[in-house]
């Protein structure tokens, strides 16, 4: 497990010919002026936050971009999933009117998954498309979210129906900012680390089943490791399909069931990350069933996918509305879902499943 | 001027590498089966269109299409610019979402600019992207707007400022459907036909002047070589300059005067075109007067604009208000307005003005 350095972060490069970035991972990185080094010149730098990590971050990096840009202006926006709808897209847009900026305006998106998410899409949709940079904060957007360009809003009949994909500039995760996460949101983004495992790389498992009590205490040199695995798995993936014609929907896996239980309780109610945990034992249940994987390894992920903290049993919604919301899952083809199996450990695909071998799994896995 | 066979519609290829696309122009081409060939499969169609054109166009694309695709379900929306927002987009969202469109489902955008723009916008942020196809049934985005992937609504504060470059599958120019355009609409649209001389092409300017009557009267033989060439000289600038880095903002010619005159008197009063008319003789008169041009160049292009039955005088917004709206401006960098200048006839640039220079021409072509 290599020891990351302040001074020389570690460096992710994700390659998409003239949308190539860089994801630096590294303690101190907020503050420290190589991080931004390099970004597209502009009047105006616009840092889009939300009122819980503002207070604690938003100073620091304003007067790091200070040197870089003549205004930098702050957009706050409410905290939470719920809040990832238009009116709350539009007071972006308003702000970034209202200050005249520019189509050279460079935005940051400063905060979770809800913040690049939204920072992101303003950025793909201002003016037809402004640059703009991950700053993640939370432990799953430093995995997952903000890598790899996907950007979205919600519509009320589903999550992340209203998006582009739109790649940033670069990506800093700034392995301090984790700190100051609550242990549920730890949790949830451990669950998106968890998940590189059964559809990639199990020696990168073990590594995680053999460091998860670090991981759970936050030790800086494990969450490197974890954060740098991950985003290089990542970026090999979204490398071989940006836009999510085949190979990149396998990082969907536990999405399908996940966005079902997101989507019934109403968003916000579960943490995403923690939707996902549970649902991918829901989709290991199913791959069992569907005889590609045996009892033994599902036991082994749901075992770990427990010591993140995380739940493995979902909340009792009906098959019948599970299989309503999933439906409208972007993966859905002509009203066929299609899950993100495990074919062997390490090793995943995209396939349809016949509605009661899918109740049997609900059956099993809700309470 | 090549008169146009309804078997074999003209083709004007749009080369944008794996988003490269043909328009089609000819007349009967809704009803005429191979407009529609090799278009995306998919489980079903979404025709979206507005209550003005839906009534007179739809069934026939619909049975056009009702070979190709299982189910075609159709969204019309309220007609005009000031419907160009955000709660109208949602109207299609709404109606995808409820028809269960998956993100293979292929979007028509069948109707006017605004239509295109819109139906555009929703195909680029559906599920993050589905494809769409443009059916123009006006001249204005025959020669203009359908071509070129440029998809956006209005804000309150500015026109086109939510969008992204998104470009169709296809456009479909069925040449039949001018014959029920307003004559007001006619003139807004030879308005972007006629902006391709002094930026680019003079003798096509000069064979403008030779056919306004064959125009204005919609000889379809006219309207064909008048369409074609628009497309093939968009096609061109697009070719270079996808995403407007430079070449391709000379096509905004006219259009920095005229979103002001447009914004002014609230979105709808004038039209797009009468606008960009009027914008392109103020935009001529600022040639002028930094000496760039002489007066005989612009009096002729005034003649024409005219002659296309198009204003060429503004409303009197005051000087303040319009360099107040023209700083708002997509183009603007830094606060400073940007506008298409001729260099010569059939060359513009991009480039400032002194504020007093604009003022003068202000005082000299309003009223």
């Amino acid at each position: 497990m290599p020891a990351p350095s302040p001074a020389v972060p570690e460096r992710v490069r994700i390659a998409l010919e003239e949308r190539s970035y860089d994801i630096l991972i590294g303690p101190g990185l907020l503050a420290h002026a190589p991080s931004w080094e390099g970004l597209p010149t502009a009047a105006a730098a616009v840092i889009v936050s939300n009122a819980t990590v503002a207070p604690l971050y938003a100073a620091k990096l304003r007067s790091a971009l200070a040197g870089r840009y003549r205004t930098v202006h702050e957009v706050v926006l409410p905290d939470g999933e719920d809040h990832k709808d238009w009116p709350t897209l539009n007071r972006v847009f308003d702000a970034l009117l209202a200050h005249g900026c520019d189509r050279k305006t460079v935005l940051f998106a400063l905060g979770g998954g809800v913040v690049g998410d939204m920072a992101g899409f303003a950025a793909a949709c201002y003016m037809r498309g402004v640059p703009f940079v991950q700053v993640p904060t939370t432990l799953l957007a430093q995995v997952d979210s903000s890598v790899g360009g996907k950007t979205a809003i919600n519509h009320p009949q589903g999550k992340n129906m209203i998006g582009a994909f739109y790649q940033p500039a670069r990506v800093v995760c700034d392995l301090d900012t984790l700190a100051t996460l609550p242990p549920r949101e730890l949790s949830a983004g451990l669950a998106e680390v968890i998940k590189y495992g059964p559809i990639y790389d199990m020696a990168f498992f073990a590594w995680i089943e053999a460091n998860i009590d670090a991981l759970m205490r936050r030790d800086t040199a494990a969450l490197a490791h974890a954060v740098r695995r991950s985003c290089e798995i990542k970026a090999e993936v979204v490398g071989q399909d940006e836009r999510e014609a085949g190979l990149r929907a396998i990082l969907n896996f536990g999405h399908t069931f996940g966005h079902a239980i997101e989507a019934g309780l109403g968003f916000g109610e579960w943490l995403h990350g923690e939707a996902v945990g549970c649902g991918m034992v829901m989709a290991l249940q199913l791959s069992r069933r569907l005889g590609l994987v045996g009892e033994d390894f599902v036991r082994r992920v749901t075992a770990l996918v427990q010591r993140a903290g995380l739940p493995t049993v979902g909340p009792a919604l009906g098959a019948d509305r599970y299989l309503e919301l999933m439906r409208v899952d972007k993966k859905a083809e002509a009203g066929e879902i299609r899950f993100v199996v495990i074919e062997q450990p390490g090793r995943a695909a995209v396939r349809g499943a016949p509605d009661d071998v899918v109740r049997q799994v609900l059956a099993d896995c809700t309470r």
